[in-house]
């Protein structure tokens, strides 16, 4: 397939946007193969997610920037520019529990993902060996007597490997506020309920404790709120009176991985528009 | 169909209890057609249905309390006898919304509700003639000045009715402790978000501030403290950035109506065995 | 919310087309609330949904198709033209079940439904009262000696009513092709199953027999090849093998009544395009 | 845990057979921890499934089929009897595809699967590394000119090791009724459709072309004829006329993952009974 670029885009609703993005698009020879649209009628607010083949594009890719910048300007705009032949980097990080590192693994070696899986890194040794059959670099970031210098030792691993994403595969420390501002709707994480029920700690013993029928995992943009950033995606199962908790885990590590990846593939398409504390994922 | 009996009982978990109760169905000449049980393993609580033709039984059904009383001592059993051809007396509450009224009037139409339909209830007249049309006596009880006395007059019109079940179809009054004690673990509601997210007003509304990509419907016993009851029935639908709260309410509306229509399913089978703050619901 | 006109257009894949369409709509002082579009790589097919307010726009809705038409012509366009304040005739043709009829008609009543429901029509007499209560013509056109004669009555009744959609709500007659031609992707039917499984009669014993473990049900356009038309929604059920023909049955009628209903609004807000045997259905 | 005895009973439905069974465990000293039942009224046959703790049992368990027997006899009971504490042996047959390879390799791994893995076998050599840093056994069954000489390779070599159970984890090789006969509902076959709908070769494709709404995964018993033996578990996704017959391989991957993951912990942990063309499934 040919390279396309992807025009990402949010800002006040106004009359004549897509007539002008499409005006844009077609005048310099770019043939657009994909082009949504959202009005959020409330906030009156407008996102477009446009893609279109460089091929036979009036200028170089160096210059879309430079000259998407008037129309930009005149409608206020937020604007993100990809190419889907550049990968994003991206990085996850891990504690002990291996489902959802496998799956994403299993998915770069398939070549499903459309990235540079940089790193893996870990508060624990366990992942080490899996990482190698796989040939991704292994980083232990072990935790010590001190969180804070292990989390800046992280953030120093990720930032010299120059780490555009970071993907939390049940990562089990919390994040502080300055990790979390140097990634802004760049660090996704999984939590293993349907939020915002059973925020924080052990939610599959807190969903059998309150007798619930479905159990759900959430994938969700890190925020300094823990459990309270933008939505991605989110899928439940069903369960019974007959699941204890060690069901409700093992039913819902195969929801856990299949929405993580779901988040991922999101991202890595450009198809996330997050706004405030939501996102529009287009589909 | 012949008519059968349904035992249901809870008690400590202890040894011989399933082999005592078949041997007491068996060899009063009692025919199980279905038998389940459950044992909760951390509360260290049995649970068990057992259902059997009364055809061929060695007494009458009304000696079937007295007979089985003394397997109840030695287990110390929470029992309850159900017949299959006696119809428990039900109440439908409703306010204004009228789709789950209209669900349930349609199933009693169309002879799926294994019950006696005594009456509808509302704090404003909109359904009268609905019920009339379905041949069910519809009785408004406006709140006025007063809500205490609305409740007072509820209450009473449901007891003199001889109630076994009072059903809430998107009833908007909170009922009082007192008038839950009334009818403990016989009051059903629906309320439209997956609990124990979003409980109280406004629950659509709440989800679409929160951003979330799933939306639910909970149908549970209701206990004196606001939407903690004891669930019977979770599902859930997807939505996205494209819902607003006018479409979660129309897509929400469609999976309140069978997510109360199971549970009530599910009470007229004698399927569900509260306990606790959860539920125990055979299928 | 001020009437909007709605553009439902087909076409061969090229370039400039939504720049072009864009550009029309803008030009004339159209402010676009909705656009969706969707390139069938495959078959190199362009659909696009565009939703414009009529409000300000440069010269009457009468005129809009005389005027876009140079566009339809230059890209060899399907065109469909419709206005959200015109509300399309539909009727119900039903048998003898009755639980998508009375969900219809309740939504109906509820205002949810952006049409004109002319009559329902079935060839038993079983749902005479329940329109009456909702206030819709009824017309009982019998089967008799001659199914021939019957079709021929019923397509005059839809004929002389001037309906546009027909909704077969569980209609256990088969429609001639003749009949099918006369409303060409205009008559909805809904298959008590997940198509392409379990064709024809009585697919919940079909079903029962496999063993399968969901049930399903599928809302599609109907053709002159049984079962065979381009299908518009689908969703299963989870089953066990508890569940006999009569409780799924019981499940599945739950499921066919919401699969109607989303195909229903899916046609009356005007995002379903056929194209072949398939649908673009925007959401 | 304590090492318990399943028994799974199926014999023609008759009064006496719970109470008899359950007096039998009881009289023995054994523990009832789990019973379910089933009785399937149109084919008149009862199924039961009994787990009971052997601590404490009266006789040592080689002789509890002998001491079970009268019983079987009496009733005319197809039997079978499993320890918790011996696990199964298992092999895995993959073809090229890995990703339900990789997720059964990682749930073993991660002791989830009470089973001995003995060995992975593929008539492709691409998962030999994978199994070898998971250190399960890989052989390479080529091909080549003469399927039948292969199968027979493949039959000697899951025979040697003494294979209870083979899982079909995508083996795109069609199983001869001999190799079929040879583990009698003991092959459990992944097929990427929700069957009975698009049997056979290429089924996202076939997807792709009916137009439907919903992807399936089926995870089946293997008979002789090909994807129609007793179904185990099944599942489905929502999909849209967006995806293309890529994505539907990719979103209908993440289902056959978790439907086969099902199926096998089924199986291990003794909760099925087939029966004709069925399976009962206790959950």
């Amino acid at each position: 397939m040919n390279p396309t670029a992807v025009l990402l885009l949010s800002c006040p609703d106004q009359t004549g946007i897509v007539a002008t993005v499409a005006d844009f698009v077609w005048r310099n020879g770019g043939n657009i193969v994909h082009a949504e649209q959202h009005t959020d009628t409330v906030a009156q607010m407008f996102f477009q997610r446009v893609e279109f083949e460089l091929d036979g594009f009036a200028f170089p890719r160096e210059k879309l920037s430079y000259a998407f910048q008037p129309i930009a300007d005149r409608f206020g705009m937020d604007v993100q520019i990809r190419f889907s032949d550049q990968r994003p980097r991206i990085a996850v990080l891990a504690s002990k529990a291996p489902h959802c590192l496998v799956d994403i693994l299993a998915r770069w070696r398939a070549g499903q993902l459309n990235a540079d899986l940089t790193l893996v890194a870990s508060n624990h040794p366990d992942h080490r060996e899996l990482c190698g059959f796989y040939g991704v670099p292994f980083h232990e970031v072990p935790v010590g007597d001190d969180q804070a210098t292990q989390e800046l030792a992280m953030r120093e691993l990720l930032r010299s490997h120059d780490v555009e994403l970071v993907i939390l595969a049940r990562y089990m420390r919390i994040l502080s506020p300055e990790f979390v501002d140097e990634w802004p709707n760049r660090i996704i994480n999984i939590h293993h309920s349907f939020l915002p029920a059973f925020v924080g700690a052990n939610p599959y013993k807190q969903a059998h404790e309150r007798g619930v029928k479905v159990i759900g995992a959430t994938a969700h943009f890190v925020t300094s709120e823990l459990d309270q950033g933008p939505i991605i995606n989110q899928d439940v199962t069903h369960i019974t009176h007959r699941d204890g908790v060690e069901e409700l885990t093992r039913k819902g590590s195969d929801l856990e991985v299949v929405v993580l990846a779901r988040a991922i593939h999101a991202y890595l398409d450009h198809r996330i528009l997050p706004w405030g504390n939501k996102t529009v994922v287009f589909d």
